[in-house]
């Protein structure tokens, strides 16, 4: 099942300062395959659904063993059967409604 | 690796009663042996991480196959490795302190 | 506006025990005079648009007054035009669909 | 209060094709003097608390008049006391510890 997803993942006990932990992650999504897209508050991933939520375990785990004792992770995810559609496509889609009037 | 989740799957072009297709899901859910506890905005879920990935991949797979053509759903689910906590230690621990002053 | 909504807010710089927290973000939700019901990963709340935005800005406001330097949100909210609809209402529906095969 | 916020408003009752409700979305934001930026999975927002929620009430209660009887919306919001933050911050202090190994 393809997907389109959106990750959040807030490392708690390590202060307020996440952005290496984030930046891990982004690395373990990247070496899985996954086409990422980081924005301001979260990462936009597309790919396989078995290839996504392994990687996105690997990341608990390696938040985990990088000190977080806790993680609290907020991801939102898509499916589809009546068609394919790729991250640029649901971003267009929008545009071109942005363009029309 | 022990997860407390919160899941609200919204099936798309189905109309806006959506009632029997979390129902479904709810079966599956505990038909994979998952603890659930249903609210008025989604499911709390807890258990391991596999059982409770797998449950909600069958979740998808059965609301496309009930005949909604898209879903989109937000997930949030947390992990700790400073100790075992459960459903009703989360609720607890705040009722708790809602009670001591 | 009618809504239904589902506020999980999670303090950071605070380490891994945030019930303090939540537990005083439950005591200003409801002297707001609004509906909520406490889960394992959140709190639901039903009332109208602006006592409930509002109501969410003291939980912040006070949060950081604890000492929390930053605060993440994540809060699922509805609305609907065709009827109304209450916390118990939308539980039930899908309960209702639970008995019925 | 200064907030980074992330909009994902979903439309129920209206079919599969949502773009176009996303889209006035975008432009009530816009014309409200907000900073956003479209993603694949929703919008990044950047702006005064009461500017924000009161541009989310115009959106909700655009896409009802637009003709959609059931709206469901997951919204992310983070503030900090600590120090200011925009939306390039945050993607940027990510992509410095990516390129710090």
């Amino acid at each position: 099942m393809h997907v389109i997803a959106d990750l959040c993942l807030i490392p708690l006990g390590v202060g307020v300062s996440v952005s290496s932990y984030i930046a891990e992650c982004e690395r373990i999504l990247t070496a899985a395959g996954l086409k990422i897209e980081l924005h301001a508050y979260g990462t936009n991933i597309e790919g396989e659904w078995d290839a996504i939520f392994k990687a996105i375990e690997r990341c608990h785990e390696k938040v985990h063993a990088m000190g977080a004792p806790r993680i609290s992770t907020t991801l939102k995810f898509g499916t589809r059967t009546d068609r394919a559609q790729t991250m640029e496509d649901k971003v267009s889609s929008v545009r071109k409604n942005l363009c029309e009037e």
